[in-house]
């Protein structure tokens, strides 16, 4: 690119230009490098390096190319090394001799990571709204299909049974530990590394607080070697990213289950579904399959971000530069998962009395059994040993529990001399669970409020 | 493991035994599953469960067995298949009918989450101190050897002097972030899951509030799914173990360069060095080395706990305990890795006089010339011009930048018909770039002043 | 360790030999270690560096050695460095100055280096003969039940009527593909780096094909450099490891999936199963989840071993040192996991008719009417759109396809005015489907032959 | 899109149709696409199932929207699902019921299969050659420079003295297997889904042997759901990809090292290197930094497509569509970095002068003593001490090796009552390692005339 390269005779070949300009990529920065050189600009002009008059022509300037921008009369070429020396050659041509004042006490250095620090407030703040709109839609869903009974699973196995509600909000306090680790974020990226310049300051009197003001910024990077040299703060932003894409991959997991014949729990909205090329009565859970699927790209782009900073000595080095792409696809996929995830959420249907008949009597009641041993006195082992016993007798007899006859029962253990039905029934199972966090309607109740509070 | 296999006639194979069994990986975590088992103890005592005696009976032995367990008396076997399992068996060798009384309102699902935050709170804590000595250490050194001249790098090429003071407070305010991390993720990790049993709750009138009082938990988990099912706790510590892992990894290569024998610039202690099974002269920075390469075993780490959790349906499955292994040693590793770290840095030697001859008229100093020109009111990019010349022009020539005729200083540029060399003193440079953030002395100063103050 | 710290005076801490320490990680490796050394005893002979009774010495030292770590005798301790020193301590210890020979012309780096390459041919072993066997396992299980009718799945939704035999030779094809990449491996691991000493070969008048032919190497690495620095034919080991692996995580999910309540397609057996710990009807497939689990403890051995090497200059850094864990963790793992599933296949058993009934008439077969009126001469897309119509209409009226009235299906499409019954047999349609490849028993039976020719 | 949407009436949302659709990233599968396409087209002709007029106008079809894709006239728009419904619209488009009747006895399933395994087999191609070339280069600097002395590094200390040709064979060797792996990787990839259809097969009279022969594969896929489901051989590819870029990131930092002003042991052509923004002498090893910074991204996308798999059960699940971009950027990179270190390798200039001074005298030839004192009798161990000894010497005296007085080395061991001189020449030092695989002049042109064989 002709702005740097003015020292070199030779020819630098097309395989290096396309190697390494990352101008296709930066493009999502465009609107925040004009921003940062606007404030730059502006300082500059504050502290008298610029006069009132150059200020405004850069300004000016800026602004005219960020509309060239939008309206697509300029577009930065795969020549040009990278979005910044575009914009400013752009400058160039426009405001001649009073652009190539721009770059006064600054450096590509503290331009790049102010822009992209720049670009993830943006996103972190959509994210953070996207995070908060997920989790209305949970409590929603709570508020309406919350007492609906299913199996609590483990090992995907029915473990005992609960509220629909149970279940929707352990994903609501999930959800917002999710957004909690993205504001935590925020505090390390929030900081202004403009005027770090190349590595170790400036002799101009420049003014970083200013910009950081204008810019929006809540403080500055305190060392300028570390305002440039850090990506931290994208590590810690993309892990925070992808542990929240782990969370959404297993709620996508529950709703491929869901949907599929053998559960057939819910039915998702055409909307988030597509047909087969081949067999027509196919309504697949594509949007699910996706959000658990994009989860490892996501995974992927925080293994990429750290190997790649991994063993660079300070300050700056070329490799950085391929932070951006998995920077911005960790982010904006992260965004797009949890937006199709309400949407999924929004829009399903729940068969609300798909488990109601089967739960009776079943063993996933059982624990019913051992706790009221418990409650005669029982030590939990042995309970949990009589209820065993009791279990293998009705797969040997292929029974249900309720369908134990009194005399095995009591045969089994003498505590067992009463009629089991009303503690096999799940509604009652499920009421009774009524400690903190448990799956009782009044607990559902309790943690909807508390989750609101907490938005 | 007989408690729980007493209803299955068969024989476990010696495999699934290997297989599935925790035991080892578990060991670590016996102290913090006695003091759970005690405090849920006590609470059931308070409510009425246990008996005051029973209680007393419980606890007794629980404490026996935390010293037969440091005493290698009471060793949990292979065929115990996790070390909750081992303990209560032991317990109720010890207690008899009393100790099977134990496991009422809980479930391994809610113990096991317990212990492993008890674990992590404990190795946060020792991480944080560690991370809090390595930043002293850090200063300490700014203070003895901060004004020592060097290049400052990019892209390991020399681009400008700099104190040494101001690349060791780079690292200083990357490891205060690093500390910064972990305690917002200690106030996710800090949250008693105790008493959500399966995922459901329980009948019994617990009190979760207690047991997490004394065990030093801030506060419960509110659900009891999300208690037993998530993992977003571990893999966020691991995140930030990994983060500040890649950190360290940048200071030990630093390390490695300086110490070989083309940089020159600093003796590592005989103590984090090791010798040559064939090259006698050899003094080899294994331990910069280890902790660059460790890095990477803790990038695996967090790796595997992202994956692993991938698309698992709630709550509890048994993919959940291959959490234990990557968790450990993640946290083992970078609390080694920081120790190290401050092992090195506390011993070694700067070589102060390094630098300093070769500084003097570097090229490194030609960003000077440019500012020198910029205040002649020269735009940046002009000025960036007229030097690039000029150091074609030392190139062409052999020379250094001060030993440019003035004569062909001049012809270049007229601002630079003077006498260069006060500009191309390193000292003088450096001491310029006292904006914020700069490696001016006055700079380096306020920043360990500030680092001091954060912590 | 004093063998090689003797030159420096200081004390090495603690913390730098735990940190440093390969000892406990090597332990596999001793075997490997004493096979080396006594091979290298063997050839210093031949070309006449060691006497006859000096070699007949340091073999007889060396299998005592290998006999006091059997009975346990010896025990190499944290203080050595390394195995490898520890070793040849002992050996110092037992045959005093002879033993002090053995070093000559080798370096730790090329014995190293031939320790591994030794360990991985022994374990790459193993672990084809395990797939192998688990290969073998899926066909003894096609032969008993390869007949049996379930849905094919995809997007875990019901496509087509396969027979369970077409699934499992699906699993069988893909571990032999699984065989096939470790025997490639085998190819770049089976070379002798014995001799290259630290990376520039030696004065000494050696006989690398003769090590490399006693020791069982197909031949020699022909770059001393490459034989130490070299680390991919690990990478390409573990990642041979990972990607079996992922494949066994995937036939653990239908195990998991298949012993629901949901699918209950399969009874696993208790021996790979295990109880809940307050959920006493509970048969949990923790082997299955295991499997599925550990595979992504591989997935981040792989990643660490690729992160290891990243950036690292030629030839031996002691990041190095730490591919050890992962790559024995990898590999015993990935062994573990295809013994435990041929284990579990080996004694599951198929509830065959789970499926027969719900299959006739269902939707999964409303891909034969699409192909028959392709017989027609109805193009597919159109083909398609009709059978659409046809499900709709079903959905619409809560029937299935072969419920659909003659005359609705005809008034859909005039080639529909037939008896559909035959078209929805399940058994029919998967008989027609005897392209190559496809779910007829015939080609199943095709496929049991070339599968056991390719064993 | 409207070819599988018909039966669904209602809306599908703008965000599902930008987060399910492919159609950007499966545009370079577009050629590969039509190719196949037309393929089967034939065979339906052959077997019968379409007549001769109707396979001539799919084919003009189809080759017409080869030529439309590539002059920009048909451009497959967001709102197309994937390539392969964009392409199938516009031949019914351009060829009406005819063009509808191509999708008979195929699923999109086989067809992105097929699709991939074309694009995988032209692109492995390429790297082949892109890595064969590469070879040649290094074969090339052998020959021209390969006898310059440089220190051989272990730790990046100094370990003994080596020649530069020892060196790049070793990356030479290295290289020949990363090639071997990608040709492994080739035969698992070279074989043909299509025909698989969905899973399960068809029941018309395909000739899947003729569509494979037509495309260029070697053979088929055996069993009709593997073929659709697998994916080893795609993260065998990118695992090949990995291996190898971490490779090379291994010569792009000795590039980085040896291109510093500290090592200065090579120049950069200006065509591989770039300026800075505001330091006007810098010239940046930034097409090194870039390939060592690039293999993080090809290690991350590995990561993505294991993370991706695991845990699916058979056979298509639509997360699988997420494979493609990790994919092709993973093999697009690793083309480019391997292309770009061939160009750095090509242009840049080795000083050859730059170690011959300091290695004479230098403790990189302290082994050479240890090794005369083993031809004179003393035990390896006991010689290593003694040089350690006098290597403390020197250290103590600040002197070199050669420059230690006759008596004061007599007095440290009999045997060194010798002119050390002839012993600390690096050249001969360096023909005395003629060991196989030694730095020797005679084994390095060995190596070259192995390797030319090789390729």
């Amino acid at each position: 690119m002709s702005l740097l390269r003015g020292r070199f005779g030779e020819e630098v070949s097309d395989l290096m230009d396309r190697f390494s300009s990352s101008i296709q990529v930066d493009l999502p920065l465009a609107e925040d490098d004009i921003d940062g050189s606007i404030a730059h600009a502006r300082m500059l002009g504050k502290v008298g390096i610029l006069s009132p008059e150059e200020v405004l022509t850069i300004s000016d300037g800026l602004n005219q190319i960020r509309e060239e921008l939008g309206s697509g009369k300029f577009q930065p070429a795969s020549e040009d090394e990278d979005i910044h020396m575009a914009v400013e050659s752009r400058l160039i041509q426009l405001t001649g001799d009073v652009g190539k004042k721009l770059h006064t006490a600054r450096s590509r250095n503290d331009q790049i990571a102010t822009d992209v620090r720049l670009w993830l407030k943006r996103k972190i703040s959509r994210l953070d709204d996207a995070l908060t709109h997920l989790i209305r839609v949970m409590i929603s869903r709570v508020k309406s299909d919350g007492q609906v009974l299913l199996p609590g699973y483990t090992h995907l196995q029915r473990g005992q049974p609960i509220r629909l509600g149970h279940q929707l909000l352990s994903h609501g306090f999930s959800l917002l530990r999710d957004r909690a680790r993205l504001r935590d974020a925020m505090t390390r990226v929030d900081l202004s590394p403009l005027g770090a310049c190349a590595m170790a300051g400036t002799p101009h009197p420049i003014d970083r607080e200013m910009t950081a003001s204008e810019l929006g910024f809540s403080g500055v990077m305190e060392n300028a070697m570390d305002a440039v040299a850090a990506r931290d703060h994208e590590q810690e932003v993309v892990s925070a990213c992808a542990i929240s894409s782990i969370h959404l991959s297993r709620m996508a997991q529950e709703l491929v289950l869901w949907s599929s014949r053998e559960f057939d729990f819910v039915a998702l909205s055409f909307a988030w579904t597509t047909g087969s090329s081949i067999m027509p009565q196919k309504r697949n859970p594509d949007a699910a399959e996706l959000v658990r699927g994009k989860s490892a790209t996501v995974c992927g782009d925080l293994m990429t971000l750290l190997c790649l900073v991994k063993g660079l000595p300070l300050a700056y080095n070329r490799d950085l530069q391929e932070d951006r792409a998995p920077l911005y696809h960790a982010i904006e996929t992260t965004l797009q998962c949890v937006e199709v995830m309400a949407g999924m959420w929004s829009d399903l249907v729940v068969k609300k009395d798909r488990f109601t008949k089967e739960l009776f009597g079943d063993f996933s009641l059982a624990t019913e059994i051992a706790d009221h041993l418990v409650l005669q006195g029982v030590s939990f082992r042995d309970a949990h040993k009589v209820v065993g016993a009791l279990v293998l007798w009705c797969e040997e007899n292929q029974c249900l529990l309720h369908e134990v006859p009194r005399d095995v029962a009591a045969g089994i253990h003498p505590s067992l001399d009463i009629d089991l039905t009303p503690l096999l029934d799940p509604e009652a199972s499920v009421e009774r669970r009524c400690s903190k966090g448990g799956t009782a309607s009044s607990e559902v109740k309790r943690q909807v409020e508390l989750l609101e509070e907490k938005l």
